[in-house]
């Protein structure tokens, strides 16, 4: 096992990976930027090091000062967390050049799996079914059309190198689409300094279902059953559970061999998440593979037992998986609600500030992931989540019971948060049936505001 | 079910009833003493009912003011916790008399087991094994002298009405024997109004291990297996855990039976607590019987995935028990440390005070049950119990190593806690064997301080 793990992150999920370390005996270096000196995480792991300016490019993404923390704390491996540099090849490729073991994938399943174009060809020849759409490089907006029109619409563009909802069209029509085709690429290029784009089938309300791998050094590589992620607002989670109300053994255990080889097929080693589109009719559809571990991990961890960051750093360290794939067995039901620092009555829009009273909730079936106190100031410049409300129950009903009253008992004071917001979600018909899909939420807002 | 319950008690557990309630739907009443009027249970509940002065016997054992809370707010049952009025047969029977439900076994249970002489009786009639000892009336200090000299020493003294260890001294000889009959007596009279003793074998060095029973109204009585609670201070529980590493499953399904057997010879409806005296041979004595939920039953919730206080309320409404013998099953391992404001430097004396900071430990596997916020004023004339930490693991090593993660990140300010004391507890060579009795940590204490 590692001395000593840097954790390349911030806020929840380097306290996250902080705890896995500290129950596996391995030291911990935090790293933080000028405005995150009281934060959380910065103030638990047992050393801490100041890489740079509160701007994420100057910090969180310098490679060079993470990397020259790591030498000068003298880590042994590098845990990226999610988002900054978590999928970001060339840095996992540094590391390795600087002898600091990435713990993820190598940096060729990344680089593989980074390029959407590329992962649907990997796939497709995987057996991995895929949405219909277009393979190769596209040459102009009228090449564009054409394959459009070859695939019918609605039709989806997308950034080849994106994430986060950033770069992404739906089209119905010629019109739209000559619309949708051009934002689309200037956003590419903003977001990711890469405009190249593709162009596939739009299945029409899917639901987003993703599966959790995890491959080790030789070669074993398990599922360990989805998640549903279909509640989403601008191609954000906002609420998470498992299992799927549509998903029964037999469906799981085939679309569970499906990621399986969906991960094979690029060498996968370490944690990770092939998501789906299911439609109506339970056809599913390759979308594309997170090469990290995800927001949404905590609740696979609550339905299987299985501690997924401490299986990461037992891969990383080379020991074979813990479990085979007859071991892993679905056990309850767990939600995940996303606590946000934000005014749902205003278009979400983020509300940093002080926290200055706070009630947590807690008690049996009860996890929160986060990185708040009283008398914290979260920070303007990052993600607005702040925490991870997680309940767990022995059937779909206790578990919704269970998250109903503990986020009636957490209470944040000082900033505004998306707490009520969750309740109400809970609360909808649809939900409560387990029959939404991704568009669901986005339709039940517009919905609401129109009846204001 | 219920419409709403009252809950006769303060603190931790009464947010863990309210919890309960909650979760299916109850609604609840709390009742506080003046001086927590900002405890958290008063502020979380439905409803709050002030209903006296800060000491204890004008609130949470003032019957009249309880039971007129209840008839105000009309609740239709009342749940009373642990201490105060949980195993009082008056109040259990004056509930009945009001037509409102006491949620608990029915007040002639409370009266049996409550007499100590008498449950022995009932005991050694169900073939529950137990410490030899005196049955009868003592009469004067010359036939408890031939009692303890028939027994043989060392002996026991305890008061018939005792608990919470008062009342109680070990003779090893006539002389302690004749020291420790005298204050027996007295402290029995002063702490309980009744000076009734009882005499027998003390046991050497024995572990206490107790079973959780659940009972409902049909006869049906189930065990959830072990807790291991050997981990005392002048007779108060310190940590416990389950299971118990010295219980294998062919001992707990024994050890069980019997406990079932006790329960069923009263008659026994809802949970409680058989607890046993184990030697070194892994003889088993009983020892008695609370009628009441405990302190340390959410490390039983934990390995069974039951939640025993749902039941409770299940039980009492007229419920058929949710679960069959066969249903149990002990998965994992859970360890409980429970949280004072005291100073363990200074021989452990209560800490009362404004919790001015607090770091709340959290994630995968940490449950904590508390009433503590940041800025609460923990009283002076309550028990210096503020929390219970709860770790969960695979297996026993993962949960100490978790439970140390979690205690590591437990910051309260303000106030002196025992978290460094039970980190330290955890650390020691007996606790990380399991090799552990009554009297380890007692002697542990005495050796520390001889260090110094």
């Amino acid at each position: 096992m590692f001395k000593k793990v840097l954790i390349a992150n911030r806020g929840e999920i380097a306290v996250r990976i902080i705890r896995a370390c500290r129950e596996l005996g391995v030291g911990t270096v935090a790293v933080y930027s000028d405005i995150d000196k009281e934060a959380l995480h910065a103030q638990i792991a047992d050393e801490a090091v100041c890489i740079g300016g509160y701007m994420a490019k100057d910090s969180y993404l310098n490679i060079t000062n993470i990397l020259s923390a790591c030498v000068l704390t003298g880590a042994d491996a590098i845990h990226p967390g999610f988002g900054f540099l978590s999928e970001n090849a060339k840095f996992a490729k540094m590391c390795k050049e600087c002898n600091i073991k990435f713990i993820g994938p190598d940096y060729e399943s990344i680089e593989l799996m980074g390029n959407k174009a590329r992962a649907r060809e990997i796939m497709q020849s995987a057996n991995v079914p895929i949405v219909p759409g277009f393979e190769g490089k596209i040459k102009d907006l009228n090449h564009a059309r054409e394959i459009a029109e070859e695939i019918g619409y609605p039709v989806i563009i997308k950034a080849s190198a994106g994430g986060g909802g950033k770069g992404i069209r739906i089209a119905y029509n010629l019109e739209e689409f000559e619309k949708g085709y051009n934002t689309a690429k200037s956003e590419a290029m903003a977001c990711f300094g890469d405009d190249t784009l593709y162009i596939e089938k739009f299945i029409e309300n899917p639901k987003h279902i993703e599966f959790q791998i995890l491959g080790d050094n030789y070669g074993n590589v398990i599922h360990l059953g989805e998640r549903e992620c279909s509640l989403q607002r601008k191609n954000q989670k906002v609420l998470e559970e498992a299992p799927s109300s549509i998903i029964d053994n037999e469906l799981r255990n085939k679309i569970g061999e499906i990621a399986k080889n969906a991960a094979k097929a690029v060498n996968y080693k370490n944690a990770g998440t092939i998501e789906f589109l299911v439609d109506k009719d339970k056809n599913f559809y390759f979308m594309e593979m997170n090469t990290r571990i995800q927001v949404e991990h905590p609740i696979t961890e609550m339905v299987t037992g299985i501690d997924i960051v401490k299986e990461q750093l037992k891969i990383a360290s080379g020991k074979e998986l813990s479990y085979k794939q007859e071991d892993i067995k679905i056990k309850g039901h767990a939600i995940e609600c996303r606590i946000n620092a934000e005014e749902p009555n205003f278009d979400f829009r983020p509300c940093p500030g002080k926290i200055t009273e706070l009630y947590l909730p807690g008690g049996f079936g009860v996890r929160l992931d986060s990185a708040i106190y009283c008398g914290y100031k979260i920070p303007h410049c990052y993600d607005s989540m702040i925490g991870k409300l997680i309940a767990y129950g022995n059937n779909r009903n206790e578990a919704i019971m269970r998250m109903k009253r503990a986020l009636s008992e957490f209470g944040v004071g000082g900033v505004k948060t998306n707490i009520e917001f969750q309740y109400w979600l809970l609360e909808t018909e649809e939900f409560l049936n387990g029959d939404y899909h991704t568009g669901f939420l986005g339709n039940k807002l517009k919905e609401k505001m129109e009846k204001i």
